[in-house]
């Protein structure tokens, strides 16, 4: 029997860097989900983004604004009346920003607007597509991408255990302090609907060349993203609540 | 030789609760620091607070409200004034606010108002006394609170690993997401200030009946204190960046 397939997946973030490369390696995988909702800010300004959902028609692009309430209600309207009583498989939390700001630099507002993008709005998006992915829980069985599963973009820097070893990442007090808040939400949305079928996971995408991992990092996107696509593939209840990277290795708390 | 004494501490949020309970055990202490900065959002208000700094010649009683930027420099500046070029040895990042709200109930506005308060202050509490932190850092030598420490009130709900083993503490999202956050604060302050000879530690202060605690907790105030004192006494270079509870074991981040 063929291993269930993950229908549809909903990417917050896609209009560049991770969260694009995420909709290109979806979107010519094979099997490729039904569905890929491309989700961006200002998808008018998002030309690749766009070429790409020309290319694919399974791709969805659908505007969303991870901090705007409205923006995210309206988003998932827009999902439920595509996705319908199959609900949405999996949701990838990508969405994110970052500023440098070191001990001697960071301020009450960066560490707040940092932590209402990167974390906030993780769990405000997450809450309000719920009712969606528990409507996909309940007609799969196991655990995994197939079924029901919140992908939260985290990073190694937001590693506690590790932090003594990558003294380079403390300049960027208020992205490394939200993410490890991020990571903790994974742990909490894994024991809280675990009985509902939903896994959730936290996963470091690598330190890639982005707009934001800069010109410094040592892999481009497209090395990543079938790293990144095949540990997706195989999540199941073992990873239920862990913190992964984008090679399937545990990474400490 | 005798061991070198913690002649100043500073406690936030101190009109009740653990913060109350360290200014008396503090006062009461033999020895005892020469200063211990009773600080907390209403002076006035605090009737307790001000028989304690009564009955002890070595409290000092000071306003300040841990989210307000020129609350913060006030009290630095009159902190400053009293302890001179000795500086300040200590300082607890007590204050804290708690809301229930499970997943169900958690909304973008209690997840900010409680990261401002619980996370946020206490990076900010910490950069303006760095100063002073530093001060006292060079006068001594070794690591511990009788040189320069950070202590930083953290609880055992904001340990990520043992998230599947307190299910109750599901019902405090923002507050166990936003403890975890300044766990990581801890970890990323105990590696900056490292090279200055300043500690810094997160601490389960026990689960206690309090009106943060509620009737439910298993033990009065009073009765960890001294397992808080001793643990702070104890404190040194092996215990930089680590997560204790008030006996002294080692949580699991």
């Amino acid at each position: 029997m063929a291993q269930p397939r993950c229908r549809s997946v909903l990417i917050t973030g896609c209009s560049r860097g991770i969260g694009l490369g995420l909709v290109r390696g979806l979107a010519a995988a094979s099997p490729s989900p039904d569905l890929v909702f491309a989700t961006c800010r200002y998808p008018e300004k998002a030309q690749e983004l766009q070429q790409l959902s020309k290319q694919y028609s399974n791709i969805k692009l659908l505007q969303l604004d991870v901090v705007c309430e409205n923006s995210i209600k309206k988003v998932v309207k827009e999902v439920e009346e595509i996705v319908g009583d199959k609900g949405l498989n999996c949701l990838i939390n990508n969405a994110g920003i970052n500023v440098l700001a070191s001990l001697e630099e960071v301020t009450a507002e960066t560490m707040l607007t940092i932590y209402e993008t990167n974390t906030v709005a993780q769990l405000m998006v997450t809450k309000a597509f719920l009712p969606l992915l528990r409507k996909a829980a309940q007609l799969g069985t196991g655990m995994g991408c197939h079924r029901a599963a919140i992908i939260n973009m985290s990073s190694l820097a937001a590693s506690m255990q590790l932090v003594q070893a990558n003294e380079m990442f403390l300049k960027v007090y208020p992205y490394r302090i939200a993410k490890t808040a991020l990571n903790m939400i994974t742990r909490c949305l894994a024991a809280d609907l675990k009985s509902d079928g939903i896994l959730c996971i936290s996963l470091h995408p690598g330190w890639l060349q982005t707009d934001m991992g800069g010109n410094m990092a040592p892999m481009q996107v497209q090395e990543a993203i079938p790293g990144i696509l095949s540990v997706l593939d195989r999540l199941g209840e073992k990873e239920n609540g862990s913190f992964l990277d984008w090679q399937g290795e545990t990474l400490p708390w």
